[in-house]
This record gives structure tokens, sequence and C-alpha cells, in this order.
């Protein structure tokens, strides 16, 4: 079935009847790097005040949930941590949930920050990450996380522009342990910053994983573990479920694959409205998510 | 045909009979790591007093060929820099031959000084490398290295233990360009290195091809690319050439798959007589390359 544009209020309004929980991606959806998008934030209200449940996900695992709650503030929004599912959470929440790896357990992190906080909030003991000692260059007879640490029982692994050959080849050190846990925050080969295309944490990733011959269990969009892991955090009835996103690749094949009610696609972002009715794969399409409020009125 | 473990003075003087041309693999033939391998100096002494033609293969990038001949003046070896190919003098030699990119192109490495090394003495400008404003942390803003350089024709890209965001966020920038060629000095996933195994050329060069969704060209063992330069540029009978090596999957595969004489698996490496039997790759074995010498006399 083709996709159908939105542009009316009665049909804000039936979409608003239909469904009632709403998971957002956040950049070009509801910003573009540190620019809202007009009227994004009205919307999003609008939601809020219609007692919708809303959740926002993102496959920056950089930031924890708590520094995105930071951002919406920024912008006007009262968001708490709860209503954040950041591929960095998901990455965390997979390895106490799924894994089941114990708390007395350790975690080597190649990545940033929000990996790192969100692993401790969990009450994981994380080593790497931002470390400044792994900023040295990088010796066998030097480095103090040389012998590795048997206590260490996965690797969490996402972006990380601190990347260097130290932080690799410890990393490569536990996943040469079999026993070891491999999971990558996600697995987008890049993304975009300020007009660039930059190297994502799958890129990153890839290089341990070539070293390793191992293969990570990827947790952000589009891999259904994230989805999992919010329906059953938030005990949400999947019919009732809308994603919107700006990517077919990434948001609309997550709703998709994962059985949601509704896809909408917004064209803030990267994709064309052209595209998107020829791929036929959003049931719905809208120019920009500020529609939603303006046609409400 | 099972290989032919070689134990007498008969075997050795019939071999230097069948062969004129000789190519060793050096890290664990001739040496290990730092420390030379007993006898191995004095074998190949003997080759050259019965001017047989010598050529040493290395898959190490991080030498050019003059930094090579060094290593083996301190073991007590006479070796000139045309008798040994590297595999970033591989990459070098592709580009001028097999590539042809003009002289009045430049040339982008990722990677460290024996890249850049063979890349200046072919007459090619180079940029990246060990360049230290790549130690910079990277911001699009204030890199020097943007916007990237129209007059780059090529990224040569090898181990770099330099490696870091900046590094990988140009060089992708150059990737992005479809005409910009993309050859690698070699894809080995990891390398041995007191007693540890570290990420390789490979697994560093998987960073940006999968950011780049290209794959590179690979130069170094066991691609057919640098040996079918050393037999152009020695002008070879393939017949009576003889690989020697300690690795089945690279160094005998090299040879098998180049169609030479003979493949000699030594045993001073990675692998085991037992395993080699079993595979019947290579066409001689001998426990270490000072037998030669040793049964000879």
């Amino acid at each position: 079935m083709a996709p159908v544009k939105l542009t009316t209020k009665e049909e804000i309004r039936q979409l608003l009847q239909d469904y009632d929980n709403f998971i957002f991606d956040c950049d070009g959806v509801i910003w573009l790097g540190d620019h809202v998008i007009p009227g994004a934030v009205e919307s999003i209200k609008l939601l809020q005040e219609l007692n919708k449940t809303i959740i926002f996900v993102t496959n920056n695992s950089t930031k924890s949930r708590r520094q995105y709650t930071e951002k919406f503030t920024k912008f006007g929004l009262d968001v708490t941590k709860d209503e954040v599912f950041g591929s960095a959470y998901a990455a965390a929440t997979y390895l106490e949930k799924f894994t089941k790896l114990p708390k007395d357990k350790k975690v080597w992190v190649l990545g940033e920050s929000g990996i790192v906080e969100e692993l401790t909030a969990l009450g994981y003991q994380v080593m790497g990450g931002g470390d400044p000692r792994l900023n040295e260059k990088f010796h066998k007879d030097t480095t103090p996380f040389l012998p590795i640490d048997p206590s260490v029982g996965a690797v969490v692994a996402g972006l990380d522009t601190g990347v260097n050959y130290h932080r690799l080849s410890i990393t490569l050190q536990y996943l040469r342990q079999p026993e070891v846990e491999f999971i990558a925050t996600n697995i987008d080969s890049t993304f975009p910053q300020k007009g660039l295309i930059l190297p994502g944490a799958g890129s990153i990733i890839e290089t341990v994983a070539y070293a390793s011959g191992r293969k990570p269990i990827a947790c952000g969009k589009p891999s259904q573990n994230m989805l999992n892991a919010i329906v059953k955090d938030k005990n949400l009835d999947r019919s009732r479920t809308m994603m919107i996103g700006d990517r077919l690749n990434t948001d609309i094949r997550f709703g998709n694959d994962g059985n949601l009610g509704g896809t909408l696609l917004v064209l803030t972002g990267i994709e064309t409205e052209e595209n998107a009715m020829k791929q036929g794969t959003p049931k719905y399409i809208v120019n920009s998510l500020g529609d939603i409020g303006e046609l409400y009125k």
C-alpha cells in the first residue's frame, strides 16, 4: 500500500485517535544537530497534553539518557530519563536483561562517556572508555591495562572519537577470550555532522571485529534488540504504537520489522518524498513534525 | 603430493641445483622480532656465494626498504634496497606501474613512515601519514586538512599505530570521492609482537573501508600483485624460483598461487610439521633456515 501523505486536520485527528504510543527518532526529526525543527516542540507538547506515551530513541551512544534530557530541557521540553532510549542504554540493558552478565563482572568499554555512565548506573564496574591512561602511546611493557583483567565479562563498543591504537589493542585482547561477550551500541557506518559524513560506531567497531574474527550483538536501530527492550520496559501494545523517523533504512525499517501499528516518515531529514513513495515502506508521510501541532489546531 | 622433509646433504645440494631464485619471508624465517634465527645468516650467505638471486618480502608496511636494509646490516648481512620488497614498496609501485597515477597527483596516506618514504622515493607528493597536525583532536572547523585537496588521486593505507579519529575522518573524505584510488599495503587482520596478537593493517583499514563502502586493492602477501611486481622487476623464471616462509596461508599460498617452481616451509615460525603434512601445500619442509647452510657443508 502506498504511503499516505498527511495534510489535513481530519487526518491528524484520526492518527491521534489510532495510536497511544509514539517512538521518536531525534536527529532529523526534532532537531538537526543544535537547531530545533520549527514546530517540533509544540507537536510533542500536544502529544504530552493528550497523555500519549512518548519515547525518544537515538543511535548516538556518546550521550547517556541523563545527558539527553539536558538537551531536551534546552529546547523547552520536559522529558525524563525514562522516556529516552539511547543506544548506550540499550546496550547496557541488553547486557543486564538478555546476556544476564552478573554484576560482579567488569565491562571493558571502547567508547565514550554515554556508555560508561549507563553501565555504571546499572551497577557494573567499567574499565577503558575515556580513561586518560589510554591516551598514552601503546607499549606492551608499560600499559597499565596488561595483563588483562580476568573478571571482565563483556566488551561494549560504540562510537569513540578518542579511538587510538592503545584502546584497540587492549580491546582486542579481551575479544580474544571467547567467553567475553561482545556488544555494539549500534553498527551505523557513518553519521552526518555539519555537512560532513564521519566514521560511525560501526566503522570503529569493525576494526576489532575484523581483528578478532567476531561479530558483535548490535543494539541500536534497526536491531530489534532495542525495540524489544522498549516494548518490555514500557509494556506497549505494538498495534497502538507508531515509529516516527527520517530514515527509511533504519527508523521506518525499525518500526516495520517490529510489527508496530504504524510508521511515519518526516521529510526534514535525509529522505525525499519521491523515494519514500517509490519504496513504499512508511505508512504515513508528513512534511515536518511541526505539521502535527499545526494541523491539529 | 606430500611435502618432502629435507634432512640430508644430497637433498639440499639438489635443491640448490634446481632453483636460481629464492624469495624469503623475514619474520619467523630469518628472525623473530629482534632475534636472529641460528644459522639463518650463514644460509643466506651461502646462497649469495652461489650467486643465487635473493629477494626478501615482508607485509610489514611501517618500514621502507632502506629501513629494512639497516636491520639486515645489524645481523651481519649485506642486503641492498633492491633485494627487499616490503608491502609499502609494493603499494607504491602498484600505484605507479599498474594504476599509473600521474606524478602530479598527490597521495593521502593512512599509515607510517615506510609508506611515506616509498611514495616519496617514486616522486609522489604525500599528505597525511605521521603529520603531527593529525595528532590534534578532530574538529571540522579547525583541521588544516579540510576542505580536501582535489589534487589527491589515491589513498594508500597500511598499519598505523598513530591511528586516531582525525586521521580516519580525513581519510574517509578522500575515499568518498569515487575517482580516488584505494590501495592497501596488506590486509593481515593481526600480527604477533612479543607474545601478543595486535591489530594489523587490515583491521585499521577495515574502518575506512566499512565507512566508505569500498574495498581496497591489497598489495602484500598472499596477493599476486606483490609477486607479479617482483617477477616483472627482477625478470624471474617462475619455474626456477622458490618461496620460503613460515605460514601456509600467506607465504606458501603466495608461492603456489604464483605457480613458482617450489615452496619451502620452515618450522621456526607458527606452523607445525603435522599441520603442514596434513594440508600438503608446501613442496618442501625444513626445520630451520639454518639447516640449509648446515647440511650443505
